[in-house]
């Protein structure tokens, strides 16, 4: 194919999506103002936003009867205040198999990680490409130390060279994302522990598992280092369950740690940050009917992932990172800037990507794809085919 | 009418009560922990709950129509990611008068008291009793020096005396919570502004409205200085949304300070801390229909809370102090334990107060009683009428 080139009508809306994303941050604007900015409301596609959409009907379909069906408990959860942290952790105890004097709920896991790095922290490495409030939340006289992954490696985390660079960059903590985002590269268990097992001399080891449900194949349970994580006081886990369970406005996450660090954190706030809707969601972690029903479409997601990814390796001109997440990170590879294919597949067929030329450690025409539902996964292939195609 | 004398029933009860409490810190433990220690499940009533039911009836009135009703609408706030910080502080701008760079938007007042602590004060002046979390909240190394607020002046704040003191301590910030939890007790506008002009020096001077809105006589506006506030780079106006507005469950605050400290804090997190209810709320702030709405219920309230206040004032054997808050600071001046007047309570009413004696600043034996809705004050005061002609 030839070299993209948008219309004149999509240099102006590209030069009012680079005004709105310098307002947001190094984060995409939110969904509702990107609809706003394409003047689209229906069709859209936000292939930006990570999650497993078959999870948020499970969810919705519980809401639906247990809260929506008897308005006087939907009413409590809102009227009332929710429990605090560690009566919520108690509620999470059981089905994590860790003891709630280690659990931490957080108000989605960016407060955790808010929590952790100002805490915990003190001069961290952090691999890059990466999510960026990992180093975005570093405050003086606290430090950050990129170690850029290799992108001749898939971004796979090279562990010797890796240990090498902890040793010598002077650090007190490390960040390992695992599934790692933007690439959804995977250290397996073993590495993960020999990391650990040579870095116990660290104050913080945390390990970021938001995107663990989707990193096994279709049929296996998934590997996390929750339970392991207890054996060593400096492992803190981060998890989020906006992305797995799909339902990022509800706004929870936990993290597993060492009990004095849980204590040091709730005896100073965090006392009522979860709402009554995250208490709700809480609890349905203890429901066996809906852990069952969450298997199910954990595995179904999983499958069109690995099919999702095999269909975009058909595609020429494209370079696709292995990716053990329910994203996928793509490379343009015949000179298409990838700011404009961004915007082309916005206005052309209302897909919103994620450009990936503001994240740090990423050099060249990076997009990253959320995978959605089966009809979407198939409609964006087409998409991205056709374009490729002009 | 004689000493309160409890049953052994109610000995046994008590001692559970106390262990619960012991648990939940210096809170009350949660409705759901109450209900379950006295199995009480129909006819409970929270008068240690602070908020305004016909608020909560009017929320729910708008959020039956505007998402239950419209499902999409519902799933998109719990599916998506809601707006960041500064998005949802666009919205409140209008609303408050106020400039969207000086709002910072919490989950929950809890939130924002933890960040505005940990962040803008180091030595700091809290007017006892208070609400807790304004001195345990405070670390190693900044202070809390206590000031003593005069029962025999009804805990109302001697501006002259507590100037000197102010001075004298050392302090670079101070706290006003007004009206103040727990007594009610309110400080005028010209004598926060006279404060406030006299300690133009400190580094923070944090005011706490949370309950401003109860504030005012039946028919009239109440007074925040949240407009004047800007003239002083140093001041902080708090504010829950829990109480006025009756929904804990949402978790929602906002402040109002420089917009060096709100890009401050939001530069270094608090990046998605509102839940997707929480901004469904905050756009119901800009709806002039939900406004007028809520004018009405919450003068309806306030008329409650005066007539409620005088009836209580015909009860013999207890001092009631004044309160321009949605709830009412008594006394228990015939012998009687609080503690033991609580667990009667509860166990022959289902009635449900917060008993002072964990207050730090609280000398005696003091209730702290919610305001509810017309027929729930009736029932509370038939029952504080029984225990005291028993």
């Amino acid at each position: 194919m030839s070299v993209l080139m948008l219309t004149d009508i999509e240099i102006g809306l590209k030069n009012k999506f680079i005004s709105l994303k310098a307002r947001s941050g190094s984060h995409s604007p939110s969904v509702f103002q990107i609809l706003n900015l394409f003047g689209r409301t229906d069709k859209f596609v936000d292939a930006c936003f990570l999650s497993n959409p078959y999870a948020t009907d499970l969810f919705f379909k519980y809401l639906e009867s247990d809260l929506i069906s008897n308005r006087s408990k939907l009413r409590e959860k809102l009227e009332y205040y929710p429990s605090q942290n560690n009566e919520i952790s108690s509620k999470l105890s059981k089905h994590l198999g860790v003891d709630k004097s280690r659990i931490f709920i957080g108000n989605g896991a960016t407060e955790i990680i808010q929590a952790v790095l100002i805490n915990f922290v003190n001069r961290v490495v952090v691999n890059i490409p990466t999510f960026s409030p990992y180093y975005e939340f570093i405050n003086e006289p606290s430090s950050v130390v990129f170690y850029q992954m290799n992108q001749n490696e898939d971004f796979h985390l090279n562990i010797e060279e890796y240990l090498r660079f902890v040793n010598d960059s002077k650090a007190d903590s490390i960040v390992l994302i695992n599934p790692n985002n933007p690439d959804g590269s995977l250290i397996n268990k073993a590495d993960l522990r020999k990391i650990v097992e040579r870095n116990k001399h660290l104050k913080t080891i945390i390990i970021d598992e938001s995107f663990i449900h989707f990193s096994s194949d279709p049929g296996e349970k998934f590997d996390s280092f929750a339970n392991e994580s207890i054996e060593f006081s400096n492992v803190i886990i981060i998890k989020s369950i906006s992305k797995d369970f799909g339902i990022a406005g509800v706004r929870a996450g936990y993290a597993i740690m060492s009990d004095s660090r849980v204590s040091m954190l709730t005896s100073n706030g965090y006392l009522w940050n979860s709402n009554g809707l995250a208490e709700y969601f809480f609890d349905l972690l203890s429901n066996d009917e809906f852990l069952r029903e969450y298997e199910v479409v954990r595995n179904k997601y999983n499958i069109l992932r690995t099919s999702f990814i095999n269909s975009l390796r058909q595609i020429k001109g494209i370079r696709v990172y292995p990716s053990k997440a329910n994203f996928v990170l793509i490379e343009l590879t015949n000179g298409t800037s990838s700011l404009d294919f961004v915007i082309a597949m916005l206005n052309r067929f209302g897909i919103y990507l994620r450009v990936g030329n503001d994240k740090i450690g990423l050099n060249g025409e990076f997009i990253r794809i959320a995978i959605r539902d089966m009809t979407t996964n198939e409609f964006i292939l087409k998409a991205l085919g056709e374009i490729y195609d002009d």
